[in-house]
């Protein structure tokens, strides 16, 4: 068999790449988070293999979510009208502002149909070993909300602040910190009670949760 | 705090799901394979953040590879041009056929630079548990070019076939039944060498690695 007559150069040109689309495809897919080169290659062929109209409805996706969707100014829920539907809803109670984490966490809370009031997404947690402080986060529009009525739908002023961050270290204490934030303004602050997750064994719970459930045991009516 | 006051259609309607380029893109991105709900999320959230010139680098990326890429009609390698640019150069040695599973073995090929013949590509291996048969893939055009002069190159027929299937069990089994056939249209068959893994250690070689070098040792020259 002939061996190296050539220099890389030409076989480069010729065929030791992906063609030009399929290498930029791979590129630009293996820059989302959590997909390596291998994956994205993967990806790519997949797309290759299946029909135009899917490649098109996703390629249709990925522009229609940066031109349609935005952060709602007041609440900063993922939303296509500005302010979102939640806090442009007049039947719900203004008075009661539930602060979550993430967009995802309003949608969860919905879905239980419970919480009738407004929300206020942080974007994130305060997280001093990632360098994440409170003014990475919309904590500023949070206590703007309290303390000028006209950040608020309707101009009016919540009362009540429920806290619903994650129950983990870093959840726990930015509740803390808002905590003191709000009392300092005067607001009612709970939290999201914490004990034996509903449909769940006892005998399966941890012990963190057993001992939320005995510390924040609730009387029976 | 009030409770459920609300049917589950009112708060639907207003924010129990994300909006609905968001969701769309979810179930697009879901789709994909390998892709679960929960990275589709993380991945539609992560386009949400970043610049709109990423999502459309991405979305033109998608667009362009099923626009601008085709399996070439002689090798089934991918290309933007057809015939390939390997198959279209008449310095290459028509006479031999390198024979592989997929396109990005011709890469990893090419980038060695040794050989200097064309490809085929056979998308895929004969594969009975998958119920993948020489009849799934590019087969009967791979033997058609030993038959038919005009369906090569410069209507050269080809008289050597090198077998570089993966070195699997279904690799193998593939690579028989070609040699099989090509034998019977005369053509000199060989496969890649198997050995000991330049730049490895012999040590954390397996057995069947170790097998393979000893029984195919080469004389020093």
């Amino acid at each position: 068999m002939p061996s190296k007559q050539r220099d890389n150069q030409g076989s480069a040109r010729n065929g030791s790449a992906y063609p030009e689309p399929v290498e930029r495809l791979i590129e630009t897919l293996a820059r989302l988070p959590g997909i390596g080169r291998r994956t994205a290659e993967r990806l790519a062929f997949y797309v290759l293999k299946s029909p135009a109209e899917e490649a098109d409805r996703l390629a249709a996706a990925l522009r229609d979510v940066k031109r349609a969707v935005r952060h709602c100014r007041v609440c900063y829920n993922l939303t296509q009208s500005d302010p979102c539907p939640i806090c442009a809803d007049g039947s719900r109670d203004r008075a009661s502002v539930l602060i979550v984490e993430q967009p995802k966490d309003c949608i969860a809370l919905e879905q239980t149909g419970v919480h009738r009031g407004l929300y206020h997404v942080l974007m994130g947690r305060i997280s001093p070993l990632d360098g994440v402080t409170p003014a990475h986060l919309t904590i500023d529009d949070l206590l703007a909300r309290f303390d000028d009525p006209s950040r608020n739908p309707g101009g009016v002023r919540p009362t009540e602040a429920v806290l619903g961050l994650n129950p983990t270290l870093e959840g726990d204490g930015t509740a803390l910190y808002l905590a003191g934030e709000l009392r300092k303004r005067g607001v009612a602050v709970t939290r999201l009670a914490r004990g034996l997750p509903s449909g769940g064994q006892l005998e399966y719970v941890s012990r963190a949760v057993l001992a939320d459930a005995i510390a924040g045991r609730q009387r029976m009516e």
